[in-house]
């Protein structure tokens, strides 16, 4: 017998030789109907592995992440037994599992696969999954593996990179592949496949090598839920914030000014800025001071600090002068600039915490090919504070943080999200800078503030940074993707590195703590964030126009002007269309520019002293007073924006 | 007779050999008593010069800036002969006047001169004055002036670079010294003398040679001259901006982030957060559209527009990356950027014109030496603004310019300025990009707008940008020193370079206009000059601070609170200094912040639910309600922000 440990900390006996598919029947039918992949003791096995030792196991099904990596895996098998039979001496070379499907690198001679194919290879897929296959391991020597793949020189290079010893295979139905595990129980429960795309890539990702096929697919348990990732995957294509930021005006790309490097247009700069007055009228509340520091530092600055040392040369590279001997950075962060502004006085305990932020523009290099819109650039500005406060403060510190997030959160319509709390690794201590006692006292500070703001966390230990440990807002968006948003990271590194003192109520010199924190992260992120997660439908407070006053004719214009005067006396943001346009064209403009409402001026309106107004999307809200819809429009305004 | 045209055009007849002071008899006994030096055909002359052929004759007193020149020139001379007798041995080297004053670099060998010795360098130089000696320039051969200076290896070397040929010496009294020219009649006129400072200069600036001593002296016609000249030096030292600023919390600099790189501390941030906020709602009015771009760009960008082959190599060097074959560089001026963003989209005639403002901030190398507080920095923000608009549009869009400028100085205090309009020196066009018709529109658009705002204006020829001509504004502060303050520059170079277009009426391509401009200039050296004018006293409507509450003991912390309420629901900027020191130690302090009123709180004050108030400076206005205070603080905003 041998004694398998389950996720819960139950143990229970089972024969030598047992499969995972054994340990789900002996817990419920159900669980063995859906159980998919498992992990024996670290190792990924399949769910027809024999158990020969005591040890832990994980069951995984669809609803696992690791569930999904072996469905789509196993999926990439069938692919390529598919392609094989539809391109007979088409060389297949790797196909991974992705976070959403997989793909398998092709090369195929002479043939051209296009997006006419796909239906076919779907087709063929499917008829093989319907063969309900088991995926069945097998170990080969290395002398034979390479013979099984003599006329493959993909496959064959990478078996001479393998250690030598003996090589994995995995056999289902008449198809054979090098592969390291990691399957389901047998093709019949893919029931649904769709291949997405085809491109280009070279072979290891080196342009000197030949280009091959990268086929693109993704499969499913079942139809319905194919059906709804097809949907959503619709719905985030006309969401895309490169699109929308296109469509709506608020930001380009030049080649001459650089890649990664936005270009804010007037209606995207205006949108940043009431994004960062909103924040900067919480901070106030909250105590938080405005500082301006340089966009470069000498590069001794980021020597002290210890960016240098961590990211220096792969970042963007010194700046010289030409007359004298010294050497300027860009700043990848505010931090050091902000430490030194801290150094300017010499503070009492009775003047903390210092509370500085500054809408901070840095920069720091990313490769082109992982630049994307706003959400990958080589430069952005962060809504960056630090906090120096005495080791008492901290706590209470943190806590306030965390309510100044959550107001930003609320305000801007980010309900669902998780606190994810990086601690260090400890048994790797040479990743990080600073002593055991303070990443314990950091870490303990964090963990404290999550639990008394009842937030829904999980802990990532190893996922610190570098400095010291911190909490991380993981939001979901509206299609249900997860979007790393807001930051709070305890820090008593860098005090200790640009020696910052206080002098306690003891009149002795002491080191404060210093907090970090960002609730956007950065703007363009943000912004592309909330563009995705809103579809450009901003909270009403936040869009740009508010109104758009449309005439049905020049004639209205005077009552038109009249009209935006009152709402602008109201404080609504408005704009009059007074063009020798159709009204129909006015208001699909408006529409298009996602104005969440329309004000519609004619002859009635004006000799009835009222306005006609339809709410984006199409509802009519009658004809009314202009101040009857100032207090629609105030009373959702308060209904998004949150107290602070 | 030779034929003599005066400045006003008339043309007298003298005979030859006739002197500049002839000339200035023969207008008025006045003009005789005060003329101090001339210039004949563009050379400065002396007085006494014989006059043999027809010319231009300028006559030069102490109020002209030549006069002074004169004036200082002829006074390092006697300052000479002064060191000459009291350290006798001395090599003397140059000497030449400055902007306020003159200076003359001395090897004293093993003597030290220092600040003790002033007084009677002093009254040795008024005792030569008292001599009423002539200047008399002659001629000797380069062998004899070398043979003259045989035991001066300064002066040899000096004479050894001139031309073969005759050199110039000038004898007064028993003194001679290598010398150009350009004297007053005598030295009977230097009635005031004052040695400012001694400093270390080294031999021609280079810092492998011996270092010299440098004097630092300045004179005058008359002893009241002398008195106001340094009673304005001590106000100006108590208005040293970088004094302020360190007094006011203002900025500071840090030697880790490096020279020339202000940090702006909390209250500073605040204060170039009201000024961009001020200019933001005029120019929200005017039209403008912010927008924000990146601080760095592709040297490519700069190459096309021309500003890398114009500063490149004196520049910050670019910026390479680890992994691409690509260069950045800072920027050193926003229009590359903005000319992009109007690129970004086809306009239409209907469009323009454009107008993107942005507070961008530049950063531009100066050696460390040139580098002085704020108004000679690395990196500063530009209150910059682009506007493209039609040929047609120009000059109304230059009018609305002057305008804006206009509101902006008024409202800042700065009353007294002169348009300065900078002309391409026609002789030299291979100074300037573009053509000569573009270059002769530009000119004429802003003489036409300087003259129908009926600006107060002066033309130079030859100060043009390389780019186009220019209108900057000359403004005089309250120590009557001129600075130059905002510019408005006509662009046609960039619109080709950048192949700006927008579609006529004709449906034709066309060309845009370009009018670069910066009411402030930069932010940095507005704020550095606002201070020094006004000594930190600031129009209300701009104070950081516009009322402290003080309490006269902690027992009125509430009714103080209460007040700060009040204060604040009639948007006045208020704090309060509830702190257990003395009224007197917290009024000193409000009043070395320079915070424009105090209010005192008692228990009297409380009792009958008022207010003392107290003015900076020490006025006391009474004891009052919170509504009255409220109103003379609006009336007096009212009166110092402009309307606009």
């Amino acid at each position: 017998m041998i004694n398998i440990t389950l996720p819960d900390g139950s143990v229970k006996a089972f024969n030598i030789g047992s499969t995972p598919m054994d340990v789900a029947k002996s817990i419920s039918e159900g669980l063995a109907r859906n159980v998919i992949s498992a992990n024996f003791n670290g190792t990924t096995i399949e769910t027809s592995t024999k158990l020969t030792t005591d040890g832990s196991l994980v069951l995984y099904t669809w609803n696992d992440d690791e569930g999904k990596k072996a469905f789509w895996h196993s999926s990439a098998h069938v692919l390529a037994q598919a392609l094989e039979e539809l391109y007979p001496g088409c060389k297949l070379t790797i196909g991974p599992a992705i976070d959403n499907g997989f793909y398998y690198d092709v090369d195929f001679g002479e043939n051209v696969v296009s997006d006419k194919d796909f239906k076919s290879i779907e087709n063929k897929m499917l008829e093989i999954a319907r063969g309900k296959h088991n995926f069945n391991m097998r170990t080969v020597s290395k002398s034979d593996a390479l013979s099984l793949y003599k006329d493959n020189r993909y496959k064959t290079e990478l078996i001479k990179n393998l250690e030598d010893g003996e090589i994995t295979f995995c056999d289902h139905s008449t198809f054979t592949d090098l592969c390291r595990g990691g399957h389901i129980p047998n093709t019949g429960i893919i029931k649904a496949v769709k291949i997405l795309s085809v491109a280009g890539a070279y072979w290891r990702g080196d342009e000197n090598n030949p280009q091959l096929t990268r086929v693109y697919g993704i499969s499913f348990p079942k139809q319905k839920d194919l059906k709804e990732y097809l949907e959503l995957l619709e719905e985030a294509k006309k969401r895309d914030h490169r699109k929308l930021g296109k469509e709506l005006g608020l930001f380009a790309f030049s080649q001459k000014v650089g890649q990664g490097l936005p270009l804010w247009l007037p209606k995207g700069a205006a949108l940043r800025e009431r994004l960062e007055n909103f924040l900067k009228a919480a901070q106030k509340k909250a105590g938080y001071e405005m500082v301006v520091t340089p966009h470069i530092g000498q590069k001794e600055l980021y020597v002290t600090s210890g960016h240098y040392a961590k990211y220096g040369e792969d970042s963007f590279q010194p700046i010289t002068t030409p007359k004298e001997d010294e050497e300027f950075l860009l700043k990848p962060m505010n931090c050091p600039h902000h430490c030194e502004i801290y150094n300017n006085t010499q503070w009492s305990y009775k003047d903390l915490p210092k509370r500085y932020a500054e809408f901070g523009t840095v920069y720091r290099y990313e490769q082109s090919g992982e630049l994307h819109g706003l959400t990958r650039v080589r430069g952005f500005t962060q809504d960056d504070a630090h906090i120096f406060c005495t080791p008492d403060q901290l706590d209470q510190e943190f806590k306030n943080v965390i309510d100044l997030v959550l107001y930003v959160f609320g305000s801007l319509g980010f309900e669902n999200f998780t606190a994810q709390v990086s601690l260090r690794d400890p048994e790797k201590p040479e990743k990080y800078i600073g002593s055991d006692e303070n990443w314990e006292k950091a870490e303990k500070a964090i963990l404290n503030a999550t639990k008394e703001k009842n937030l829904n966390y999980i802990i990532e230990t190893g996922e610190a940074a570098f400095y010291g440990p911190k909490l991380d807002f993981m939001v979901k968006d509206a299609l249900g993707r997860q979007w790393q948003l807001g930051t709070i990271q305890v820090d008593y590194n860098l005090p200790e590195r640009f020696d910052l003192t206080y002098k306690g109520s003891d009149n002795e010199s002491h080191r404060p703590v210093m907090i970090h924190r960002a609730p956007f992260g950065s703007l363009e992120r943000f912004i592309a964030i909330l563009l995705e997660h809103t579809g450009g439908n901003f909270p009403l407070w936040l869009m740009p126009t508010q109104v758009s006053v449309l005439t049905l004719s020049e004639k209205y214009e005077n009552y038109g002007q009249n009209v935006l005067t009152l709402l602008e006396n109201h404080e609504i943001r408005a704009l009059i269309d007074n063009r020798s346009e159709t009204i129909g064209k006015k208001i699909r403009e408006a529409e298009m520019n996602k104005t969440p409402y329309m004000i519609i001026i004619g002859e009635q309106e004006e000799k009835e002293n009222k306005i006609s107004v339809r709410q984006h999307g199409g509802e009519d809200l009658g004809t009314i007073s202009v101040d009857e819809f100032a207090e629609i429009i105030k009373k959702e305004i308060n209904k998004t924006k949150k107290q602070f």
